[in-house]
């Protein structure tokens, strides 16, 4: 049996559909964020990053920093084991009344990633519902689609943020237990959740809710609690997910609600209760890192400007922008080769990272660059930014509209 | 509909069979290792540590634990995104280049923790290959059922070890493509599976084999490879899965293998694709760990002689001890209250720290506590166990064998 035939073809096929990807090696610099080292097949080269999740530069926060080194020297560099089994470090506990704090909410748990958290989160939550539900908006990041799937339980699926028919669902599902998943900020088109009206409908309709702050804690409310505290929403919502790799700067998930809901997936959840808990220092740093974004919104309202500007002046040239309500930024290519090949070259050319955006994570024909601008970003690099856009845009022969011709 | 009643009566349950959990907070003085501050309700106490997977006190090795201090200094606490999306940091490419070389595999694969690399790496593998049926050991750890479930593929469970009902297995099962997925050391009994007769039905029956070593690298092996290292099985095994968070003392898991099979998980696993990396520090940390453990075989050393002479020193007493083959030491209760009373009373009593290990962790009757020798557990800190537990066992009314009525 040539079993490794069967995964040269696996690889053959992505080849084929111009969907293999590679992994740009970096170093990000910290104290010169969005500076970076690109290692190159020619040597190392400074490059910009325009594509980090780390959307506030909190990684390269002193504070933050500092708290994961003392943390390192004093407690050790990993756990040592579970949550059950000798891994229940003091700044784990900490972290997680920060959390329910930051969410107004009984309880938190803290999970060795986002993807963790909704996988096995959803899954146990929806599990431990007898004949339950699960109403999952379509554009659900997989880590919440695969939570629903390993749930076994019943799902139906809502057109992207279309109250309609999230209503007619849940009017079709009469009395049975029901769970509503869903996101408020949708990370590809940065587009955002009705989450009152939502709520609205599962007070209507009796039904549990669950939402995904991942691309909105740190960024939006005035403690960085994420869209739903931004909105006075946090508490019509029975669990908030979120992350600390992303405006938080260093790593894990988490889940906040009340007590009975925190202790059950505690006491439940596979990929809870069998992985080794966060090391101390890593749970040091996030707490750092949360309690600086619940007292400073500088960093919320200089990325709100950059972002704001980056739109502005890529428009103005006639790149493909899209005008979201977020720090998202996505310029638009709708062709896999063209995003792949617009990516590279802005890399080599101009030393301007932004990774392609292609099938499957988003649909076919949407590909697209997508940039996050953060604090760290100056008008400077804004307009090397365009420029460099500009120039590959141009050289690619992708679609430029009027204005940037009668600029040019 | 009251949704929090599912979950207060879900942990009602768990309380009424004993199952309910506690975690001890703790805090592992780093230096001091198995020192520890246990955070009681009457405050901090100082308490020995009996049960940490941090099997080699690498977590407070100084150059692991510089690494970690000086690559958070010098490149940030995150890493920033995905592996495809800024997050594909030098250091974690790097560490990967390690532990090819370290199980001389062509490549590897670096995932959040063993959990996600067991459940995302074995469900992935098994749908890359057209009717696979994964033959799967009946002690395996739940991360591995988790990915087998996940896979959707048919599986044959065989009896723990059991080389004549896996042959038969194998020979039903014709000539469809077969992956064999088994541990080397399983983590509550101590015991070890034979390699090598394993891998001889593999080839006679054309099987691809995946061996979870994450009780054994590190500990086993001439450069701490593990167990199929220390028996020359290295190469007869296709993809030899690890943890970094165990005997390496920092956290994440991973895969290594032929560049075909890492690079088709690198490209199909949910799990892996759509999680923040490992942090560069975390990433660096765990290299620095295993770069020692490949050169210094003292720490193994020490932890084989503190765990043999833990054995002696138990077994002398008349303590139920488990003989087992590896540095994991098993002392039978055989009853949940009676395990989490003698827990209880080890920590409240006598400042040392052993989680009881109740099902669904092991079988009911079976119920232990599971005590983990390493090298930094002294002759004295063996003899204040030996008597601890004695006190234990004779305050609860638990059999001790006729020996310690002898020296009593």
């Amino acid at each position: 049996m040539d079993y490794q035939n069967f995964f040269t073809s696996a690889l053959d096929r992505l080849q084929a559909e111009r969907r293999y990807r590679v992994f740009a090696e970096i170093e990000r610099l910290a104290g010169r964020y969005p500076q970076a080292l690109w290692h190159s097949p020619e040597g190392p080269r400074p490059i910009t990053v325009w594509c980090s999740n780390d959307y506030l530069g909190m990684g390269q926060n002193r504070d933050v920093t500092r708290a994961m080194v003392e943390t390192a020297w004093r407690l050790g560099t990993g756990a040592g084991g579970t949550r059950n089994i000798s891994g229940n470090s003091h700044p784990i506990v900490e972290l997680e009344a920060e959390l329910a704090d930051l969410h107004s909410k009984e309880a938190a748990l803290v999970f060795t990633s986002g993807y963790v958290s909704n996988q096995t989160g959803i899954s146990t939550l929806a599990k431990l519902i007898p004949n339950c539900l699960i109403l999952s908006d379509a554009l659900n990041h997989n880590s919440m689609i695969e939570g629903v799937r390993q749930s076994g339980c019943d799902k139906a699926v809502f057109r992207h943020n279309d109250l309609e028919h999230l209503e007619e669902l849940l009017q079709a599902a009469g009395d049975r237990p029901k769970l509503i998943v869903f996101e408020s900020v949708y990370s590809m088109d940065g587009d955002i959740s009705p989450i009152h009206a939502i709520c609205d409908l599962a007070e209507r309709y009796g039904a549990m809710t669950y939402i995904d702050e991942v691309h909105a804690v740190g960024m939006y409310g005035p403690r960085g609690g994420g869209i739903a505290e931004r909105e006075g929403a946090m508490h019509r919502i029975d669990v908030i997910e979120g992350t600390m790799a992303k405006a938080f700067g260093v790593m894990g998930g988490y889940l906040t609600g009340t007590k009975a809901v925190m202790d059950a997936i505690r006491s439940f959840a596979p990929g809870f209760i069998f992985s080794t808990a966060l090391p101390p220092a890593v749970a040091a740093a996030a707490m750092a890192s949360i309690r600086h974004l619940k007292a400073s919104s500088s960093e919320r309202q200089q990325q709100q400007r950059q972002a704001a500007r980056t739109k502005a002046v890529l428009s103005s040239v006639g790149l493909p922008v899209i005008d979201t309500p977020t720090h998202i930024v996505p310029v638009m290519v709708g062709d896999a080769e063209a995003c792949k090949a617009a990516s590279d070259r802005l890399l080599e050319k101009h030393g301007i990272y932004i990774q392609p955006i292609n099938y499957p994570t988003v649909p076919r024909g949407t590909e697209r660059l997508r940039i996050t601008p953060g604090p760290s970003h100056t008008n400077a690099h804004i307009d090397a930014l365009a420029a460099a856009l500009v120039e590959v845009w141009t050289a690619l022969g992708l679609p430029l509209e009027s204005k940037v011709q009668a600029a040019e």
